[in-house]
């Protein structure tokens, strides 16, 4: 059997490599337009920052060597221009000699990845773009000044997970850096009380955040920037432009090859990665994923109008460029559907998630909870403890888990990691208070950070607490809520959760106007331990209340109290901290929304 | 209701906290012998080598601050010497007073731990132990040098995580640390070619691991050792002497009160931590646990004669707190079955382990399939990439998860975090294959180690690969086998297996006697690249062939090639390094044998 494969990387080579592995007699043949075959591209910001020195360590394989070991006929600088599904057979043109030559094969693999989408603004060609070798040796030539003159400055465009990798590698550079994103919020896998810690992050180590903005124009070595309506904001110093706002599935082959292509855009593939040409297959960032998070139960056995995404990751084109071969030799059928799991370093800070975020399933109109909290990585009292934030959503009636998210200094990926295992063993959310992890002092917690998302699930779950969330708060204030601070007074007095004038809450001493002027009111601050004595003089009864700690698990303790004592009682899901990050997020949002206005941003 | 329980610290606690957050009619009463009812206990060896500063960082909760905030009558110094169930009262024998008093109870919670298990020797009364606040300020009284000089020389008994935990920690003190475990390796719960690593790294920091032998009287500042049939083996210096053999559950109220022990000495409990006295229950470490790892399977809903076993972890103790809270106020039933998950750190080094091991499998005489891989903890492009030892034991007719092992310099919890999840959600050995773990290049791989154990697992279960174990190798060659090496000659040069003369592979050019002269001889080097092309004319065809790599992965590319040429072959399981540390482990093992038969060690 003669198998063709276009283009390498990821998906390609897992398959190429595992063909070789199952049969020793496949005919294997790669065709890649590029220089390179096999490389690093998950490496390639860190080579452009420094971090990875050596310029060879991206480079896994050559085709000398796959030819070697796996008797791959590997041909690089070779693009396939055209696809004859019917004949079986495929244009090559290769760039060095310029010749054309036509390949027969009896299955064919589409590996072709995706391509960086550059946003349209006039100047825009002299932006760079990060996806290959080819790409960072001409950043690093910006960087290191051999055309024309050493970069000092640098725009961004585009706040994901790779843009704000880049952002932080030409920081590493000394460079100063515009990181431009049109949405409001940085990191869109996160929601934005998440996000904004990875905002605060870039800001604290130089990095100009622009959310709401674009690139209009690009000058010699400035760019002009504007609001997502097209209001001006400024020109910013730009030596060197790198457009990472996202990719698009590399289609061309496949609508060639008369492939059907999905909804999102990627080439439609069926649980065995079969496009809807017989014999033509496609892997990787190109290809489709079924959707394992899908509010429809997506059954395993289906082909056809099952819910897709597109996951342009690297662990996926991995595994499913090593189906693709066993479907291939009739090893095995039906591929997992895929959730997404990421993650990003970011200043020594990392960033997260897996699954659903709250901003989408509010979008699909799914019902959902979530659960915000404020875990260290390991036991408070062991050197080193650092606060953590994580959220987790899950599907109020089935208690099934959609998502997770994580940002912090230190054990969130190993958290998103265990509960992206969760979710792919149908674990529940309340299943994860009795996950045993491994403890000791150094390494987390006896309640893990786990568990305890496990137990706050459990407590809504069975109904013994109801929470509300940061952005619900001024709502039930509205409707006459009574907002309670069981923290200590000197906690309350370094800021508070406030709350708009038209709570009907009780006067209390401690209740005084914000220090803002705005006419918000911070809580009443009632300490836990006195909560018990002091209720009943102290907070109306009759009236909703709100009760919050630092984190919200203090919090859980005095609306269990509350409740006992006959009050309607909520506990602020993540406490002060979910609250303040929150409002911070919207703060920043609002400031570009009269910036956009042309009203200065207080 | 009033409640009362027996014992603080884990199980107590969280029993009686929950209990309150559940009800703020409950009566709950808290009896514990010991000066503290809330601490740290995981931390104590910490504290002991300074590595916690501050003492009172170990004391997480006082009888003041637990009836301010939870109205939980806490009495420490108070110790139980009498259970009369059928009046449902306790005997209580206040330490400070000497006076004696009754409480009545409409439950019971037996919550008090185990002891430190001392094993007989002259002088062994001056041996410390460490459970809790007390015994860690005499251990660091006697380093200190208050009682009655600053200890230089310390002998700690017992190779298991406390010991070994404590050994490091006096090594921080200054101390010269002999350890000395009575099994011929440290760190039980892992197997000998896992554990030989921890061994070796306490070694190159200077603890003298003292294997198979045991301490047989206690001089003043020395400590006579022995081997474990009684051989003498030296007096070694021994100013501290620390006693961490393992514990015994305390199970002396139980046995008053008239509850049933369970066979391993546990105090028996039923799914709902019932003991079989009615209205007393028992938790934490002086309890039996459910055994999710049992062989034949446990019915969730069984209460009687299901498999139990002991594990005196923290993270259980706290989740069977909360689920006998639960229980008692009617709120739940049927606690999952636990399966032991731990960790230790030792001097940089992580060794963790979940479920069951090879050594336990054996014993119980059950089918299984070991698995051992060595991955690194992240991208092998990214900076400070360091290699772990993974070790996956699988039921082989199901495919089912038993256990998992690690040990490593970074990423090791997380690995058995997530392997300890993939076993509760009920996901097989292959399923791991198709996790979507985090990847970037600063925390896993594209196909993370835990992937990896996958791919292996799932090449096992469908027989595209088999796999020898580092200890069969031996008895394959005694068959005629051949070994083949399909390193580099450089990778050969510096190290190889080596197999008993008895093989009758064939000649070779690379074939020359082992270095030391015991007729050992190198195995066949054939480089991967090579193998193609060789193979025909250099390795034996009709006799069974084992490949090897440094790790098990060119092997596994090797053991296909030569499947699919037409020879019998297998892949030394691990490579090279798991046959390594084996063989060191079994050469120590030998050591202590001979040691114990009075013939030197060479």
């Amino acid at each position: 059997m003669k198998i063709v494969i276009v283009g390498g990387v990821a998906a390609g080579m897992s398959a190429a490599t595992r063909l070789r592995r199952l049969s020793e007699d496949a005919q294997i043949v790669v065709l890649e337009a590029g220089d390179h075959v096999s490389f690093a591209n998950c490496g390639l910001p860190y080579y452009a920052g420094g971090v990875i020195e050596d310029r060879d360590a991206l480079l896994l394989q050559t085709p000398e060597s796959l030819a070697a070991r796996f008797r791959i006929d590997v041909r690089v600088r070779h693009r396939v221009t055209g696809v004859d599904a019917d004949a079986h057979t495929v244009t090559v043109h290769d760039l060095t000699t310029g010749e054309e030559s036509v390949e027969t094969y009896d299955r064919l693999v589409l590996s072709p990845g995706a391509r960086p989408i550059v946003p349209p603004a006039p100047g825009i060609e002299r932006a760079l773009v990060l996806r290959d070798v080819a790409d960072v040796d001409k950043i690093v030539a910006a960087i290191d000044g051999t055309v024309p003159e050493a970069a000092r400055s640098a725009v961004v465009i585009g706040g994901g997970f790779v843009g704000v990798e880049v952002a932080e590698n030409l920081v590493h550079r000394g460079l100063d850096v515009t990181l431009v994103e049109l949405a409001d919020q940085v990191l869109a896998p996160l929601d934005p009380e998440m996000a904004i810690r990875v905002q605060q992050e870039l800001e604290a180590h130089g990095v100009h955040v622009r959310t709401s903005t674009q690139v209009t124009a690009l000058g010699p070595d400035t760019a002009d920037l504007s609001s997502s309506d097209g209001s001006p904001r400024g020109t910013v110093p730009a030596d060197l432009v790198v457009a990472a706002i996202g990719v698009r599935p590399d289609v061309e082959l496949a609508v060639l090859a008369g492939a059907q292509v999905g909804p999102r855009g990627g080439i439609l593939v069926d649980q065995d990665l079969r496009t809807s040409v017989p014999d033509v297959y496609a892997v990787g960032d190109a290809a489709t994923k079924r959707d394992a998070l899908a509010a429809t139960g997506s059954d395993p056995g289906a082909t056809g109008d099952e819910p897709t995404t597109l996951i342009p990751l690297a662990n996926l084109a991995n595994r499913h460029g090593r189906h693709v071969a066993d479907v291939i030799l009739g090893r095995r059928t039906g591929m997992r559907p895929s959730m997404g799991t990421a993650v990003v370093g970011v200043f020594g800070l990392t960033a997260a998630s897996v699954g659903r975020n709250e901003k989408r399933l509010r979008a699909e109109g799914r019902p959902y909870r979530a659960i915000h909290t404020h875990p260290a990585q390991h036991a408070g009292y062991y050197p080193g403890a650092t606060q953590m934030a994580l959220k987790l959503l899950v599907d109020p009636e089935t208690d099934q888990i959609l998502g997770a998210q994580g940002v912090g200094r230190d054990g969130v990926d190993k958290r998103i990691d265990v509960l992206a295992t969760a979710i792919a063993g149908g674990l529940t959310a309340s299943d994860l208070a009795d996950l045993e992890l491994a403890y000791a002092p150094a390494y987390g917690s006896a309640k893990d950070p786990v568990n305890m998302l496990g137990y706050v699930a459990d407590n809504l779950r069975t109904g013994e607490t109801r929470s509300v969330q940061w952005h619900e708060l001024d709502a039930l204030v509205a409707q006459g809520a009574t907002v309670v601070d069981v923290r200590t007074p000197g906690e309350h007095a370094r800021g508070t959760v406030e709350v708009a004038q038209a709570s009907g809450g009780a006067a209390s001493a401690s209740r005084t106007p914000g220090p803002d002027g705005t006419g918000s009111l911070p809580a009443l601050n009632v300490p836990l331990d006195e909560l018990r004595d002091r209720a009943a003089a102290e907070i109306p009864a009759g009236a909703p209340v709100v009760v919050h700690c630092q984190v919200g698990q203090r919090g859980h303790t005095a609306a269990r109290l509350l409740a006992q004592l006959g009050y309607d009682v909520r506990n602020l899901d993540g406490g002060y901290l979910t609250w303040r990050d929150g409002t911070a997020a919207r703060r920043a949002a609002r400031a570009d929304e009269l910036a956009a206005s042309g009203t200065p941003a207080t």
